[in-house]
Formats: structure tokens, sequence, C-alpha cells
């Protein structure tokens, strides 16, 4: 009853054998092999931009800072929300990365709305020298307390940060996951809303550790490479990330995938619902859920022998009436007995 | 008859099978997975230091920069060679992971000498707060031009670093194939010398993608974790990485791996000697062979399918007794019938 | 009526004599001069710390960047309010100088508190890897709001930042301003409350750009004095600035200066209190003022010759009752009628 | 007898003069004084540049750093001779500024060669992703050695850098002594060249610390102020700056110094010449002469009072006829008579 992280499962036989057929002979290596064509055109033809960049690095954490990196300026400022990736758990790569800009905070809980970004940009930017010039917006998607934005609503955000001549990048460590979930193609879920770079995730969602970053505008292709490069990000046996990718892609196996993880949650959370005690703090429509409910309980799931984080207080300390938040992923590999097994573990309880 | 480079070639079936054996369930990421305690154990019997802090990294620029930025400050200066990896291909990575710390190049051929290096700690540091102060020096082994330190070189360079009181760096992409050629133990080659950090090269020795980065002082382990993911150079399915390592380390892999690469480059080596008109520039003890030799032999060669890179000169357009440099570079899976071939191809130009 | 800043206005006459005074002959320059000998004992004579170590830069914002980055690591974050100078007025220039360290802003009103202080700090720290380590805490008196710490309020904040092990840094571009209305020693406004190193500012006290950075442990000394240089900050002819924080800290200048834009202060204050439609938003000790008042107030004011700076909307645009926050800041130099005069101006409208 | 920089005499009275003078009133900041204007235009007019951006910073560093890290990004390197300010003076602040940028050093004596030059850029950026890429050419004129670039050898360097599309930064430190000895224009020794930012340097030349950075393409002027705040080099009290270098600029005051300056060298290097055993290192046209002369004969001149540097060896231990490096540098205020004391003292040992 493994619900700790959609990064800790395996990886799909497919992926292994792309790696064992990409395994032969000699490859030109730092991104000339040829499965990076392959994977290069894939990517474009998926998000109908033929023009796009298309590149792969290895984690998410470099895929967002080498991306707000190429977009901003050291003096300049990114708006993002409290809870964003970039914020939270990324030790400062951002800031590394960009040559030590800033991120400006967008208050308000998780997802960012139009009028709190335009706020947040309002109160940057505007102190001329003495304060950090307005960089870009950070979306992410689905964002980190597993809620996805419709496309109505990236697009309002979007028309914010474009109405002050902003870029926008997309966080999509879980890309799949959304695009799936709301039923749109990539594109839609991109450059047609005004994203100017965008991560298509594929570690969360079943590959070893390899993220796309596609500018949909490549003049600053060779800018992104430098900095990759300067960054120790770019593989010398690069085939191996490719190989990866490429699997990913073909077959829509990306699609397949987060599917599989997106039901797993819906099994999940529809065996969750009737629980009394347990309050939801999102919906569920991607592969997460979210979940208060009293300790007692999250320590019988967790003595039952299911692990997922706890936040809002010590599991082990307190009354036991004390509310806790419990954050439940799943990933494309979650057996369903596994998943029932919970569901029987909580509603006995 | 690929001799453009070792990083180009295909990973061992042992490497493989790791990969679809650790690809089981599910393992707790970001360096915390079981496999990578084995991994930190077999290194630590290996270099018989039982302290030492050991981390990997998907690339050698990674490695480099980041053990480097642990060693010195942005005030300070880093002493290594005009050819020093670090120098010519990282594309300015150490100085941005050292926060903008610069480079003293120790001037002379592709081998440091005490001499040298002596002058070059001198001519800097010494000019208070207006100079970069001292750092740490960088030692390639395998050298960029393929030529192996003995101990005795190794000592003298470790001691003159020591009687300044400054850290030594080790960079160590073809550590396996020098220790090889030395017929000496990874201890004899770095902290029984004096060397702080070695970066114990995977990826040129037939990994995907992996280098461990050994402390042998843990006292910088933890700054060094931080470093490592604010460079976004932490995996979260860390386990693919410490898998292929373990695989690398188990039954002396690494060993037998250079091993062959060495005797690959020795038969080339041996095939080519009794060629006129052919100089060699390093003495071919580990996998690389530079040889200076008339255009007109580089444009046979080439012509006949033997890939390698050639400098000092335009290959396709200039007199045909002109000279230009070959690099010759053999991997572990190198076809001896390629290598043969190679050699009656030259002797019979 | 100028109360727009007070970094706008002369300086004293006795500066402009220690610079013709100081202006004779040779002098060895890069803080060697003699001049900066008189700085330093008595800046430690001053704060009752003899082991001190002081230096001079020409602006608040490097002093501030500087002082940061020398305590903390690129991997920290620094904790201030929202409205810190080092957040909102340097342009990143902390997150240049640390490396791109973080801030972390904690949130509430003008004045820290305790609670909100231990609540930011335990939102950071915890997140292992993640997330950045916590660096220091960042103190401005007078605040950004004019208000004053208590030294009580400022040994509660020193308490919470040293359980956790965090060094405090004191931004004092109001340094004199504050002792003057605490009637404190500048010793107890910070070593004895723990702070570790004080910014004692110079610029918006009468001189042309001096500050003096002090670290109450000598420990990093060398480090500042590398980072200074590396900044572009030690003046070659280091007297100039010398001479004036001589003249600055001869016949307590520093605090007759203070107790004159202080009282300056007073006098507006008094004078304002008693009109109907002013709300006051800071408790008035220093020199700074921050009022409410309906927008057609603050044009009638402006219009009849007050300079000072309006926030919350457009003076020019709007309903004549909307408020409008004004900011009045009193410098030494300002002439007693110019002061009468706007009170009248204010009352008589 | 001072001879040991030009960065330690007194300004002359004109500049305290007009740091009276502008001591009056308020006078908004961060360079919208109106003594800014005045300078602004008088420096335009000066170099015939009517669109140029001009800015004020407080230390040759500042001034070198800021305009090289406006015209380069983070993976460039920036040519420059080995005994650059930059390279040799600068603790790493270029590196600093500009993000981790490298400095390449072009090979050769004091003065660069396009020859040489020509090698140095050939050496860097041919190497794709895993090399810097070329970012500019920086040329000090006067040199470090005392040497003053004719304006066909500044023409040639300018054309081998066009040739490679690089800017051109010219380090003018000693800008006035350079233009004074070759009695050209500001303009003909800056633009009419191809230098693309240029540093006034008014320190050396009887300042207190004030450099005027002049981009003569205004396209990155306002990235240049946003990078001088961030870098703590904006002055709130602006005027003080300004009003030096008004100073300076009025009546050709620059102009007079540096004649002064050069002269006296020019005193000095007559009485010197016919003593045997003295060997110049430089064409003394400007106010640095560099001399070789026995050990002896230093500290002869040191015991009697000269004050200089010397390199090359221990000057109180060795060989009485060791050969030891001497540095005079005359500033404007250098009393002929100390010069002829000096000479004096020279002839009769």
């Amino acid at each position: 009853m493994f619900f700790a992280s959609d990064n800790s499962g395996p990886v799909p036989q497919a992926v292994l054998d792309a790696l064992t057929e990409v395994n032969q002979g000699y490859a030109f290596g730092y991104g000339a092999d040829a499965m990076m064509d392959e994977v290069r055109q894939r990517i474009r033809d998926l998000f109908e931009a033929p023009e796009a960049a298309v590149y792969l690095v290895a984690t998410g954490t470099a895929a967002n800072a080498l991306a707000l990196a190429t977009l901003v300026e050291p003096f300049d400022t990114v708006f993002c929300t409290p809870m964003a990736h970039i914020e939270e758990d990324e030790c400062n790569a951002p800031e590394f990365y960009m040559g030590g800009a800033k991120l400006t905070l967008v208050q308000g809980p998780d997802r960012m709305t139009p009028k709190r970004l335009t706020a947040s940009i309002e109160s940057q930017g505007n102190r001329g020298v003495h304060g950090p010039r307005r960089g870009a917006v950070s979306i992410t998607q689905v964002t980190e307390m597993g809620n996805v934005y419709t496309l109505a609503e990236l697009q309002a955000l979007c028309d914010v940060a474009k109405s002050y001549g902003l870029p926008v990048h997309l966080d999509g460590a879980r890309f799949a996951n959304a695009a799936v979930s709301l039923g749109c193609t990539p594109a839609e879920m991109s450059w047609k809303l005004g994203v100017d770079v965008a991560v298509f995730g594929g570690t969360k969602n079943g590959l070893m550790g390899v993220e796309a970053v596609v500018f949909f505008d490549p003049a600053k292709a060779w800018e992104f490479e430098l900095r990759r490069k300067r960054g120790g990000h770019l593989f010398s046996k690069h085939r191996y990330l490719s190989a990866q990718m490429a699997a990913y892609l073909r077959d829509d196996l990306w699609c397949d995938l987060a599917q599989r993880a997106n039901a797993k949650a819906a099994r999940l959370y529809d065996g969750m619902r009737s629980k009394a005690d347990v309050r939801f703090l999102n919906e569920v429509t991607a592969n997460m859920i979210f979940f208060q409910a009293p300790r007692a309980l999250h320590q019988t799931l967790q003595a039952g022998g299911a692990k997922y984080y706890v936040s809002g207080g010590v599991l082990e300390d307190g009354p036991a009436d004390g509310l806790l938040t419990g954050r439940l992923v799943c990933d494309w590999s979650l057996p369903d007995p596994e998943i029932d097994r919970f569901v029987s573990l909580l509603n006995s309880a």
C-alpha cells in the first residue's frame, strides 16, 4: 500500500525494452543520437508545434530551473504560488540557475487566480530600479495539491501574463495526468493558451528520470543548450534518455500510464468517499488525493501498512481526534488489490 | 571502426540486468534506496575508506563542478592544466557552481609538474584582497591527453598542494583505466596520496551515466547534498543510478571493463607502432592514443571508415603532408576485428 | 517642504571639513589609511566591542548584501519581513551576493513578532535536502514603516533566532535614529541582544554615502574583505570614506544629527495630530511619519509645495475622499519654518 | 617621494569646491539629480556621442565588472591579457558580476596584438556546447605596464573583435593619461575605433572615487541600471558623485590633471635615462615607469625615502646585483622637487 509518491514505482517493461534495444554499437553523444531525432519529431507532432525546440534532462528540478533561467534575467522576479515546487522543493535551484532572480509568491491557496496573479504582478516591477523587474509567470499543472486547472482557468492566467508581456512557464511534472484528466491535447494545454515553455514530465509517469523541455519559440534554443551543458545536465550517452522518452511517446504510452494512475486514484477516492471523518481537500481528477482525517485514523491506516505523507502535526503524538492531512499519490503500477485493501482498512476503522 | 570517444559505446549486459532487477515495486527516492546502501558500502570497501561520504550523479561535469564548489569559496581560484576538462569542456560549469571562482591554468603540456604547479600557486594568492585566494588543486587521471600519472608523480603534486594547505580534487572520469594501468588500488591512487575528493567515473567505462563522488573526509557531506539538490542533480528515482553503480562494483566489473579498454588500446598501438609517418604524442598505457600523421594518411583512414577526432588543421583541406593530430579512444566494447581493420588500413596506406 | 526622503539633504559642514582636512598628501589606499584606524577604534569604543571587525562601504544595499553573504550559504534562506529593504528595494542584491540564497518573508505587518518569526522558521528547513536550509534572521531598526522596536522586542526576536542557531543581521540604515529614540547605547541595541552583524548607517543621517558594517565576532572578517573587494566595494582612496565616518563619530555628531531629525518629526507630528481626517499608521518616535488622509488633502498639500511619497492609489485621479497613505521623512537639515508651513497648510485645508 | 600609486594622492581644490557647491538643500537621489544632467551632457559632448548612455559608479572594479556583465552571458568568455586588471586585481569581480563567465587570457607580454588576440579567439568558441561561447574583448588603455596603444593598434584589435562579432570593452582607468599622451579626442580613442563601452576613469586622475561608464549604444542602458542597483553601486546621494565628475569635465580639468601627471613622469624619466644599470621596461608616454635595476640600487632609493612597488624578488634579501623591477607612478599632485630628489638620489647612487 504505497501511496507516498509517484516517483517511487517501477518503470514499465516497454521502457526497459527500449533501453535494451538502443544499447547496440556506437551512437553519437550529447543529444546528437538518432533516437533523439525520433523524440524531437514525435514531440513536435504531439504538440502540433513543428518549430519547437525540444530538449531532455534527467530531473524536474533541472528542467524547471533551466527553463526559467532561459526566460528571465538575474534582476527579474518570477511569479508562482507559495506551494510551487520551484519554491518549496528545489533547494534554491531556480534562484541558482537564474543567477539570483527572485520568486514572488502569489498569495492564496493552491490554485492561482487571475485576480491574485494580477495583484502580485502589480506589487512588483513598479519601483523602477529599486525592485526586481517582472520576469515570468510559472504555473504548475497538475498543481502541488492535486488539482487540475481547467483550460479556461489556464487561459485566464496566461492572458494576465501576456497583458504584462510576461512569458509563461508550465511546470508539467504531471502534464500527462492533467491532459488525460481534461481530455485535451498537449497543444491545447500549452502553446494554444500562451505557454512559452512547457516541461513535459516523464519521471513521475513511469520513466527512470527523463523530462522534456519544450520551447514553442525556438529563439532561445541555443542559449538553453549552453545553459544545460553549463549546468552539467547534458548527457554524453544521451541515447539512454532518448530511448526512454521515445518509448514513452510511442503508442501513446504516456497517455496510457497517466490514465492508469488517474483511474487508480479515482478507484481509491470512490472507496473513501462515504467514510465519515474524512474530508477531501482537492478535486480528485488526476492521481493525487489530499484528505483530512483524525490522527487516530491515520495511525490505524499506517499501522495497517499504508505508506503516505502526513502533515499538519506529528502522527505519533497528539490527541486522537486532531485533524491531520494525508497525501495519497497513485502511480501507474499501483496494484488494485492494494487500493482495495486500503479502502477496506479505512472503512473498517 | 569507432574511436571517437569512450562515451559512445553500449553498456554491458550486467548493467541492463541490474536495471531490470531493481525495477521491482516501490523504493524510496532521492538516494534513500536500499541499493544505494550497497553502493556506499562497496565504495567504502573498495577505497578502504570506512568514513567516506559517497554520492552519485549522472554526469562528469556535475561531479566535478559540485565537488569543486564544495571545496572552495567564490573568491578563490582552482589550479588545473589548460587542457583540463573543467577548463575546456564544461562550458563554465565549474565557475557557475563555484559562484564565480576562477580557474588558474598551470602552464605547460598535458601533465602538471610540481615545479609548474608551485609556480602557478605562487603567482596567485599573494595580492591580498586584490587577487583571488588559493582554493584547490584539480588533477585529472588519466589526463586529457591520454597519459597516466605515476603514483610518485601524483604524490609530488599532492605534496605541493598540501604544502599550501590546499585540498586536492581528482577528476577520475577514467579512474578505472588509470588504476588498471598502474596496477594500484583505488586507495593508493586517492586518499593515500592526499586526494580529498575523487570522482570515480563510470560513464566512460560502461555505464549509461553514473559517476561517484567520494569525499574521504565526510565533514562537508551535507553541504554536498544540498548543493547536489540545488543543482538539480539529485535523482528522485535514484535506484536506477544505484543499480548501475552496484553492477559496476560487483565482481570487479569496473576493473574488467577498464582492462578490456586498455588492452584494446594496446593492441591498436602495437599495430600502429611500426608505421612510418606516425608519431605518438602520449604514452599509451590507458585507453587513448594521440598520434601525429600527415593529412593524407588521416584522409585515407577516415575515408576507409575510421571515426575519430582530428585537430591541428582542417582534415579536408590543406597540404597532403601537413601534420594533423588524431585522437583514438578505445572503449570496452570495441571489437578486435575493427582494431585490426584499422591497423591494416593504416599500414597499407 | 521636502519630506520625500532622508537621503536627499545636504551633509553637515563638519563632514565637508573632514574631507578637506584629510585631503593632504599621500595616503595608503584600500582601507589601510590612518583615518580608518581612528574610525575602527571609535566604533569599537562606541559599541564596547574591542574585537569587532569594522568595514566601510558606500551604500546600504552593499552593506546589507555583503553582510548577509558572509553569514549564509547559497542553499540557505534568510528570514525578513515583506517590507524589508532587502526584499523590496535592493533589486535582488541580497540574492546576488548570497549566490542565489532565498528570502523567506515573515508574514504580518511592519514589525516582526517572535510568534510570526517562529512560524516562518518552522515553515522552512524541515524538508531535508528539498527545501533551503535556515540561514539567518534580518531585522530592520528603524523599520521601513517608521516604527522602532523596543529593546525587549528585539531581544525576543534575537532569542528566537538563537534558539534555532541562526545568526542575526541588523539593517541599521537608521540605527542612530533608533538609538536616540530608545535612549540606549549602540551595544545595548546590538551585540548585547545577540546581533551578530550590524549595519551602522551614515548615509541617511548626514553622510554622502558611508555605512559601517560591524562584525562583533571577527571570525569572518577576512571573508568579508574578500567579498567586499569582489563586489567592487573596496575604495582605493578609502580615506574619503574614513574621513566622513570619523567626523560622524567625533563629538557624537551621529547622535546630534539623529536627535535633530527625530525632533523635527516630533514637531511635525505634534502639528498634525489634531487634524481631523488624518490617521497615523506608525508610532512616531524616530524620523518618519506614515499617515492616511483623503486624496483631496494630499492634493492640497502637494499643490502647496509639499514633497513626499503617496501610496495606495493615484494621487491625481480618483475620488476626493479616497484614502491614500503619505510618507513624511525628516532629515537633520529640515528647516523648522518648512515644517511649520506644512502644518499650517494642513490645518487650514 | 611617493610613486606607489596614482590612487593615493589628494583631489584638486576644484573637486572639493564642487562638493561644497552642490551641498545645498535637497536633491533627488539615485542619479536623478540635476548635476547628473550636466555630467551626461558634458560626456556626450566630449565623446561626440549624443545618444550615449552615461553612468557613474565609485570604483573601477565596479565599472569594469558591471560593463562586462551587461555585454556578455554567463556561458561566455572574455578575452584579455594575463596582466589585465580584471584578471589580476579584482578578486573575481568580473566572474561574479558576469554570473560565472570566464576570462580567456591572450598570451604574450603587456600589449595585446591582433595576431595573439585572433589566436586566442580561435582557441575558444569552436567546441559547440562544450566550451564557452565567445563573449567580448577587453582592452586596457593605458596598459597595466604603462604602455599606450596607438590608435592604429587599438583599431587593429577592435577590427579583430568586430570580425568575430564581439563587443569591445575599454578599461580606461587611465583614459585621460592615454588621450593626452596620444593627443587624440575621446571619440577617436573609443567609438570611432569600435569600442562599445568605455570606462572613463576619474579616480586615478584626481577624483575621490568616480568612474563614468559610457555605452555608445544605449540599447542596454536599462539593463545596466538594474545591474548597477543590484550590485549595490547606485548611490542614493548621487549628487556627490555627479559634482565630482562635473568638476572633472569643466574647463578640461581631466585633461589638465592628466597632462600634469604625464609631464611628471616625463620629468622623472628624463632624469633617470642616463643612469647606468637602469633598464626601462615600457615606453614612458603616460604616467608610469617600469624599470629594472639591481637590488642594491632599489635598496638605496627606498632607504632614501622613495616609496614604490618592487617585484621580481625580495627587496630586502638577495644578491646586491640581482635585478628587480620597480614601478613608479606619478599622479597630478606629485611635487617636482620630490621628483628631482629621486633623480638625484638615483644618479648619486
